[in-house]
């Protein structure tokens, strides 16, 4: 498929983007590049489509069960009892759901952890999403369940195959506290060998990190550097807890955090993320969502919104993280991230790109259109969404729309209350 | 008029509700009352309209000029030259699109503070809007200054009697900072002899705290009570810094209290606003968006999502300002600290209301509709808008918003180029 976009705003320039296949290849006034689709980009801006750095897209069907209680009352009576009952069909239609709400609001790729793999990636590849899916991974210290999980890993990186390019597998052992160093390990050694990403929790709450420094005699980031497994390929979802030596410890093996803003907070974990400590020490950042079990939405303008918001509040400091630097932590960081070729819009990128619609209320005046985007809009102004050359929403319908609402609702209720 | 809105979810049942002239009449099941608008409430929601407790309208056309920025930079470089040419043909214009901004995302009321007061007043009485005008008022601490502004409250106040009863005169003494002590007990004595609210910037960052104490002796809060103005008609907006002595004071004297977390955030004023102590206390805590120029947005859905995960966040409580206490401080609340007979759906009630689109993601599943709007929804889910009895929105549009697009924004570009 080819697509021209014609005289769109991009940054500060009214441009026509050209592209063909997968990818941007053409950016520049005039363009005269015959395509099957033309899109007027009059009263639009065109914008990288954003990069959820952490998320668990399933768990859309447990929204809004459980807010505002305490976290042990939370997973015991709320999450657990539910994921106990889910099944892959279940995993597949909050995945649809969770795709349709991220195409709506402007996201092209995302970073997900969860169980029942083929249901999640099923929904993407329907979709039409691009994303890095790690099978989640859990021994809980047992030699039994490591063998059972490293086998289940095996299983889902061949089975991954069949599916395209836009999904990439990977491992994702959940949190220090229920994966053995010696399944990290493997973890480590198995990404290796197969160039992949490993996606884990680490360092999100005061307690993990206390309990890090009981149980293993080091806090969370000394004890994965003593198991040797800080690497390019980690990226750790939090990274809330930790001082300037652990921030250096990452940067110097160019490990990749994922700041989550919103679910901090909510679930209470901690708010003074250290971006600045860590763009100093060079390492990337991106921003994430969380699943909505903790924090409700999938929604990267938000997410990048609060990110910046609380840097300039916790610090005391009106300049930090300026609204260009949330921004390119929730579209170009997060493709470094996951090491992918995106989050800008130029030739020989990734087609993968939204336009906004700019006849609203939050971009009058437009004096600083990202300004705008971060701290006045809201992502009700995506107006289009193009992921890997293909036309995913336009004019803020996505085809079937109807159909997912109506079928996720059902299940997540019958989930619920069966 | 008479509207009669059929089937529409209201809390947790499915209602009809009866509006005849200013006011709800009826809310019930299987209303047979004929009416000259009826509205289909199937697959909708029914909420008060929010209170906008704390706003500068016409300085949306200040929307993204100039931020990142030091707050000493940002005043002389670009809000003061700014404001100095301003005259009120564009407040005029800039009060319309803050009035279609808080129309489209479901404010039917808002308390404001600012200069050309029958700029804004002629956009609210136009646009259909409630609101509290506050005149701004500064003697800078001269005594010439005092008796102008004095003069100018008075002519104000007279003058408007003209508007409709949905506009009511206040004054607005700007800070303690700028307005003598005498000067602000002349506003106290003025609002008694009226029934007026006055309306006032209190303890907003820890630089005025600590000028107060040099410059006073005393705490901001603890110099009001020793000028003898806290009075249950005073609005006090931001209140970050003081201490509990100072929160009962403030209980003690019933004075309104309006919080503004994404101002306080984005200029980093401070991040601790001492909710539940207020709450304990008895205070009626209302929430606002602040002016655009420092909060970007009139957006009181995302200041009432704000306001609760800062409060969990900064008190490591999940538990702490859950949404249904959010969720009412931006309407009932907001309602009492104006003193107007609204923020709730029920018979005798000002019609002031909202019909919220469920067919969403961020209400699917819907196990909680007020954690969905709270935590999951943005404004783009107001669908209809009625204030006083009349409709200000229907699907999502409000008659006359492109031409208001239109000219505001070359006002705002004139204005600042020119």
């Amino acid at each position: 498929m080819s697509i021209l976009i014609k005289e769109v705003l991009l940054e500060h320039d009214i441009v026509d983007i050209y592209i063909e296949n997968d990818s941007i290849r053409q950016v520049g006034t005039a363009l005269s590049v015959p395509a099957q689709k033309t899109i007027n980009g009059k009263g639009k801006a065109a914008i990288p489509g954003f990069v959820n750095g952490h998320t668990h897209a399933a768990m859309t069907l447990a929204r809004g069960w459980g807010d505002d209680i305490p976290l042990e009352q939370w997973l015991h009576n709320r999450i657990w009892p539910y994921e106990a009952k889910l099944t892959e069909e279940d995993v597949y239609w909050g995945a649809k759901l969770s795709c349709l709400e991220m195409i709506k609001t402007g996201t092209t790729c995302f970073n997900d952890m969860y169980a029942f793999f083929h249901g999640t990636a099923r929904a993407v590849e329907e979709m039409g999403l691009r994303a890095t899916l790690s099978a989640t991974l859990f021994d809980h210290f047992d030699e039994n369940k490591a063998e059972a999980a490293k086998k289940q890993i095996l299983q889902y990186f061949s089975e991954a195959q069949q599916y395209s390019d836009r999904i990439t597998f990977s491992p994702g052992p959940h949190a220090i506290y229920t994966v053995s160093g010696k399944t990290l390990q493997w973890v480590r050694d198995f990404a290796n060998d197969h160039h992949l990403r490993v996606h884990l929790h680490l360092a999100e709450s005061r307690t993990e990190y206390n309990n890090a420094v009981q149980q293993f005699g080091l806090s969370p980031v000394r004890y994965l550097h003593q198991l040797g497994v800080l690497a390019p390929h980690l990226i750790i979802a939090h990274c809330l807890w930790l001082d300037d030596e652990e921030i250096q410890l990452l940067a110097d093996h160019e490990v990749k955090v994922v700041h989550n803003p919103n679910s901090n907070l909510k679930l209470a974990s901690g708010f003074q993320f250290k971006y600045e400590e860590m763009k100093q020490a060079g390492i990337t950042v991106g921003i994430g969502t969380d699943g909505c079990a903790s924090s409700n939405n999938l929604d990267m303008v938000e997410a990048a919104k609060t990110a910046s918001l609380l840097q300039k509040g916790w610090r005391f400091d009106p300049t930090a993280m300026p609204a260009p630097e949330a921004f390119a932590c929730a579209t170009l960081n997060g493709a470094k991230v996951l090491g992918i070729n995106a989050g800008k819009i130029a030739a020989g990128c990734l087609a993968d790109l939204c336009l906004v619609d700019l006849n609203i209320p939050a971009f009058t005046p437009n004096f600083d259109f990202i300004s705008n985007l971060m701290y006045a809009a809201n992502s009700s102004c995506i107006d289009t969404v193009i992921c890997n050359g293909q036309l995913l929403m336009e004019n803020k319908h996505v085809p079937g729309e109807e159909e997912i609402l109506t079928k996720a609702a059902a299940i997540a209720h019958n989930l619920m209350y069966r």
